[in-house]
């Protein structure tokens, strides 16, 4: 329904967030105007200064205002594992598991020829001179589990044949918690496939 | 997790949002950064705009960019009749729900001595002259069926007595397409209190 132009504007900008509807688009709204308002302008504030100064990182394509972010510029990250992940919020997850100490590369993506996305859109074709340039001695494939997911990782193990880095793909299984029971066939072909020896 | 300053302020302020917590506001504003900035920067001006520009109707105290709002200012609403309302959500539901075509007051609140929220923050003071000025002949109460709404809808309900104007209170009960079976006691009670004679 219509409120007041202004407002009417705002409830349609903040349909372009994900998950938000136009119920919720209105709530939201008259939530902010009534009772936040310097949290209003807050995340005005946040959101154009990063749509303005956030960039990709020169190493890594990650998301960062600096021209290294803070894991390429890290002295500590292990440059001998590189890890390929399609966007920046696999990074998140990955760091938040603390398992990694390697660095990353973000590819933005995956190979979709249908919709345009080649090698070069993926930065595959600057990623062999990366893997040799800071000397990796293994890179992990850890694109998802789909169908294009998939043809991107081989894709690239391809792509990285000549650079003598060694290559693994992330382990696909039935997830910690979860039952086989009610686990998809998918899963399962790939936790059978990718049995390990009990010693 | 920190990723990037810019990114880490725009996740922190992205959860002033109602409903909105640290996972969910890390993939939003991923996921404007990597595919929407024209719609994160759409959004922060409609949010800094509203929120300089978006005030309170003279007339009815909802949220208005102009003096007068959109209702206040339609010379076909019935200024005969009054709704008493806690917020300008509660005028996006009632006229979405199209059965009123009379005018609005709205409270911003509602009774709370506690909290400091007294006659004078509401309004309910030139409540009387603003029911004379306009000449209307009902007032509906239309505040929430809460312990607090009851108290505010009386308390207004004896300021108004002066008036002549005659007073009713919206009805409460079994919500239309509800089951009895899983009302609560309270609606109940108010369902048997305000059944109406079949003809």
């Amino acid at each position: 329904m219509r409120i007041s132009p202004l407002i009417d504007r705002l409830v349609e900008a903040l349909q372009t967030l994900p998950g938000v509807g136009p119920k919720t688009a209105v709530r939201t709204a008259l939530h902010l105007l009534q009772h936040n308002r310097p949290g209003a302008r807050a995340l005005a504030a946040a959101l154009s200064e990063a749509a303005d100064r956030v960039m990709r990182c020169r190493s890594c394509r990650t998301l960062s205002e600096t021209e290294l972010c803070a894991i390429c510029a890290n002295p500590k990250r292990d440059p001998k594992l590189l890890c390929i992940v399609e966007s920046p919020s696999d990074i998140v997850a990955i760091e938040q598991s603390g398992a990694f100490g390697g660095r990353y590369f973000v590819l933005h993506g995956r190979l979709s020829p249908l919709d345009g996305v080649g090698p070069e859109e993926l930065g595959i074709v600057d990623l062999a001179e990366r893997v040799t340039g800071q000397g990796a001695e293994e890179v992990i494939l850890a694109t998802n589990p789909t169908v294009e997911g998939e043809a991107t990782a081989h894709y690239i193990a391809e792509a990285l044949r000549g650079t003598g880095a060694s290559l693994s793909r992330i382990a696909h299984g039935v997830p910690v918690g979860g039952e086989l029971e009610y686990t998809d066939g998918g899963t399962i072909v790939h936790a059978l496939q990718g049995r390990r020896v009990v010693s």
